[in-house]
Protein backbone atom coordinates (compact mmCIF):
# COMPACT_ATOMS: atom_id res chain seq x y z
CA UNK A 1 0.00 0.00 0.00
CA UNK A 2 1.14 4.21 -0.43
CA UNK A 3 0.18 6.91 0.59
CA UNK A 4 -0.50 10.21 -1.37
CA UNK A 5 -1.52 13.35 -0.07
CA UNK A 6 -2.12 16.50 -1.90
CA UNK A 7 -3.29 20.15 -1.60
CA UNK A 8 -4.95 22.56 -3.91
CA UNK A 9 -6.77 25.72 -3.07
CA UNK A 10 -10.78 25.94 -3.69
CA UNK A 11 -12.28 29.35 -5.25
CA UNK A 12 -13.98 31.15 -2.07
CA UNK A 13 -17.71 31.64 -3.91
CA UNK A 14 -17.21 27.78 -4.33
CA UNK A 15 -17.07 26.04 -1.05
CA UNK A 16 -20.48 25.41 -0.89
CA UNK A 17 -20.92 23.98 -4.22
CA UNK A 18 -17.78 21.73 -3.96
CA UNK A 19 -18.85 20.65 -0.39
CA UNK A 20 -22.36 19.70 -2.12
CA UNK A 21 -20.79 18.09 -4.96
CA UNK A 22 -18.73 15.79 -2.68
CA UNK A 23 -21.83 15.21 0.06
CA UNK A 24 -23.22 13.49 -2.97
CA UNK A 25 -20.54 12.28 -4.68
CA UNK A 26 -21.72 10.60 -7.96
CA UNK A 27 -21.93 6.89 -7.32
CA UNK A 28 -20.21 6.21 -10.91
CA UNK A 29 -17.17 8.42 -9.84
CA UNK A 30 -17.08 5.91 -6.33
CA UNK A 31 -17.05 2.50 -8.46
CA UNK A 32 -14.31 4.01 -10.83
CA UNK A 33 -12.33 5.02 -7.68
CA UNK A 34 -12.12 2.14 -6.39
CA UNK A 35 -11.59 0.28 -9.66
CA UNK A 36 -8.60 2.29 -9.57
CA UNK A 37 -7.37 0.55 -6.38
CA UNK A 38 -7.94 4.14 -4.31
CA UNK A 39 -8.60 2.99 -0.75
CA UNK A 40 -9.60 4.87 2.23
CA UNK A 41 -9.80 8.57 0.66
CA UNK A 42 -10.89 11.87 2.59
CA UNK A 43 -10.83 15.35 1.90
CA UNK A 44 -10.56 17.91 3.95
CA UNK A 45 -11.04 21.96 4.15
CA UNK A 46 -9.90 24.80 6.11
CA UNK A 47 -8.92 28.79 5.64
CA UNK A 48 -9.24 28.27 1.30
CA UNK A 49 -7.30 24.85 1.50
CA UNK A 50 -8.01 21.63 0.35
CA UNK A 51 -5.80 18.88 1.05
CA UNK A 52 -6.42 14.59 -0.03
CA UNK A 53 -5.69 11.81 1.79
CA UNK A 54 -5.56 8.43 -0.13
CA UNK A 55 -4.34 5.19 -0.27
CA UNK A 56 -3.43 3.17 -3.22
CA UNK A 57 -3.99 -0.83 -3.33
CA UNK A 58 -2.90 -1.31 -6.76
CA UNK A 59 0.52 -2.60 -8.42
CA UNK A 60 0.05 0.01 -11.12
CA UNK A 61 -0.44 3.13 -10.28
CA UNK A 62 0.38 5.40 -13.41
CA UNK A 63 -1.95 2.86 -15.26
CA UNK A 64 -5.00 2.86 -12.90
CA UNK A 65 -4.81 6.68 -12.84
CA UNK A 66 -5.11 6.94 -16.51
CA UNK A 67 -7.97 3.63 -16.67
CA UNK A 68 -10.98 6.41 -17.41
CA UNK A 69 -9.28 9.28 -18.38
CA UNK A 70 -11.99 8.67 -21.19
CA UNK A 71 -14.68 8.21 -19.36
CA UNK A 72 -17.44 10.76 -19.81
CA UNK A 73 -18.61 10.44 -16.23
CA UNK A 74 -15.22 11.16 -14.78
CA UNK A 75 -14.59 13.98 -17.38
CA UNK A 76 -17.73 15.35 -16.42
CA UNK A 77 -17.21 15.21 -12.67
CA UNK A 78 -13.34 16.42 -13.15
CA UNK A 79 -14.47 19.09 -15.38
CA UNK A 80 -16.80 20.16 -12.48
CA UNK A 81 -14.63 19.92 -9.62
CA UNK A 82 -11.92 21.51 -11.66
CA UNK A 83 -13.91 25.03 -11.46
CA UNK A 84 -14.23 24.95 -8.04
CA UNK A 85 -10.36 24.50 -7.81
CA UNK A 86 -7.24 26.88 -7.82
CA UNK A 87 -3.53 25.35 -8.15
CA UNK A 88 -1.55 25.93 -5.31
CA UNK A 89 1.16 28.74 -6.67
CA UNK A 90 3.83 26.18 -6.93
CA UNK A 91 1.93 23.78 -8.42
CA UNK A 92 3.57 21.85 -11.38
CA UNK A 93 0.60 21.29 -13.63
CA UNK A 94 -3.39 22.44 -13.36
CA UNK A 95 -4.35 20.37 -10.57
CA UNK A 96 -4.04 18.30 -7.02
CA UNK A 97 -0.23 19.47 -6.30
CA UNK A 98 1.49 16.15 -4.31
CA UNK A 99 2.63 16.85 -0.82
CA UNK A 100 5.86 15.40 0.90
CA UNK A 101 5.46 12.53 3.77
CA UNK A 102 7.58 14.20 6.66
CA UNK A 103 6.30 11.16 9.29
CA UNK A 104 4.16 8.17 9.53
CA UNK A 105 3.01 6.25 12.69
CA UNK A 106 1.93 2.80 11.81
CA UNK B 1 -12.80 4.00 14.21
CA UNK B 2 -12.56 7.89 13.55
CA UNK B 3 -10.57 10.23 11.03
CA UNK B 4 -9.01 13.39 12.04
CA UNK B 5 -6.92 16.23 9.47
CA UNK B 6 -5.25 19.32 10.53
CA UNK B 7 -3.15 22.08 9.45
CA UNK B 8 -0.27 24.23 10.64
CA UNK B 9 2.26 26.06 9.38
CA UNK B 10 5.97 25.64 9.28
CA UNK B 11 8.30 28.21 9.85
CA UNK B 12 10.53 28.46 6.64
CA UNK B 13 13.96 28.68 8.34
CA UNK B 14 12.87 25.68 10.50
CA UNK B 15 11.80 22.68 7.90
CA UNK B 16 14.75 21.31 7.83
CA UNK B 17 14.67 20.79 11.82
CA UNK B 18 11.20 19.74 11.41
CA UNK B 19 12.04 17.20 8.63
CA UNK B 20 15.27 15.34 11.14
CA UNK B 21 13.01 15.61 14.18
CA UNK B 22 10.03 13.51 11.64
CA UNK B 23 12.46 11.73 10.17
CA UNK B 24 13.95 9.90 13.41
CA UNK B 25 11.30 10.61 15.94
CA UNK B 26 11.67 9.87 19.23
CA UNK B 27 10.40 6.00 20.26
CA UNK B 28 8.93 7.53 23.34
CA UNK B 29 7.04 9.39 21.59
CA UNK B 30 5.87 7.14 19.32
CA UNK B 31 4.77 4.83 21.72
CA UNK B 32 2.84 7.50 23.83
CA UNK B 33 0.83 8.15 20.43
CA UNK B 34 0.20 4.08 20.25
CA UNK B 35 -0.86 4.50 23.73
CA UNK B 36 -3.35 7.26 23.02
CA UNK B 37 -4.79 4.61 20.22
CA UNK B 38 -2.97 7.30 17.61
CA UNK B 39 -3.08 5.09 14.19
CA UNK B 40 -1.82 5.75 10.80
CA UNK B 41 -0.89 9.03 11.18
CA UNK B 42 1.01 10.78 8.66
CA UNK B 43 2.32 14.45 8.45
CA UNK B 44 2.52 15.67 4.97
CA UNK B 45 4.44 19.56 3.81
CA UNK B 46 4.00 21.77 0.72
CA UNK B 47 4.64 25.20 0.32
CA UNK B 48 5.05 26.15 4.00
CA UNK B 49 2.23 24.05 4.76
CA UNK B 50 1.68 20.61 7.26
CA UNK B 51 -1.21 18.44 6.95
CA UNK B 52 -1.67 15.77 9.68
CA UNK B 53 -4.05 12.79 9.36
CA UNK B 54 -4.26 10.06 11.60
CA UNK B 55 -7.41 7.69 12.73
CA UNK B 56 -8.44 6.96 16.30
CA UNK B 57 -9.05 4.20 17.35
CA UNK B 58 -10.21 4.38 21.49
CA UNK B 59 -13.51 5.60 23.25
CA UNK B 60 -12.64 8.26 24.73
CA UNK B 61 -10.73 11.18 22.70
CA UNK B 62 -10.23 13.81 25.23
CA UNK B 63 -8.87 11.34 27.83
CA UNK B 64 -6.52 9.33 25.52
CA UNK B 65 -5.12 13.52 24.39
CA UNK B 66 -4.78 14.27 27.57
CA UNK B 67 -3.33 10.91 28.62
CA UNK B 68 0.83 12.25 28.45
CA UNK B 69 0.34 15.80 28.64
CA UNK B 70 2.39 15.76 32.16
CA UNK B 71 4.97 13.43 30.61
CA UNK B 72 8.47 15.73 30.45
CA UNK B 73 9.07 14.11 27.21
CA UNK B 74 5.91 14.57 25.23
CA UNK B 75 6.46 18.61 26.57
CA UNK B 76 9.76 18.84 25.56
CA UNK B 77 8.47 17.05 21.98
CA UNK B 78 5.75 19.68 22.04
CA UNK B 79 8.68 22.20 22.62
CA UNK B 80 10.79 21.76 19.76
CA UNK B 81 8.07 21.23 17.09
CA UNK B 82 5.70 23.73 18.49
CA UNK B 83 8.97 26.34 17.94
CA UNK B 84 8.86 25.01 14.59
CA UNK B 85 5.21 25.81 13.98
CA UNK B 86 3.33 28.49 13.50
CA UNK B 87 -0.42 28.49 13.52
CA UNK B 88 -2.87 29.54 10.50
CA UNK B 89 -4.51 32.55 10.62
CA UNK B 90 -7.77 30.99 11.56
CA UNK B 91 -6.38 28.66 14.36
CA UNK B 92 -8.42 29.33 17.66
CA UNK B 93 -5.56 27.97 19.70
CA UNK B 94 -1.56 27.73 19.50
CA UNK B 95 -1.77 24.89 17.60
CA UNK B 96 -2.72 22.52 14.98
CA UNK B 97 -6.42 23.88 13.54
CA UNK B 98 -8.70 20.78 12.21
CA UNK B 99 -10.40 20.73 9.25
CA UNK B 100 -13.65 19.94 7.85
CA UNK B 101 -14.08 16.26 5.86
CA UNK B 102 -15.66 17.21 2.68
CA UNK B 103 -15.42 13.32 1.07
CA UNK B 104 -14.42 10.28 2.63
CA UNK B 105 -14.48 6.98 -0.10
CA UNK B 106 -13.63 3.40 1.90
Amino acid sequence: MQRFAQVIRIRPDKLDEYRRLHADCWPEILEMMRRQNIRNCSIYHRDGLLFMYYEYVGTDFAADQARFADDPTMQRWLAVTAACQQPVDSADGDGWAPMEELFHLD
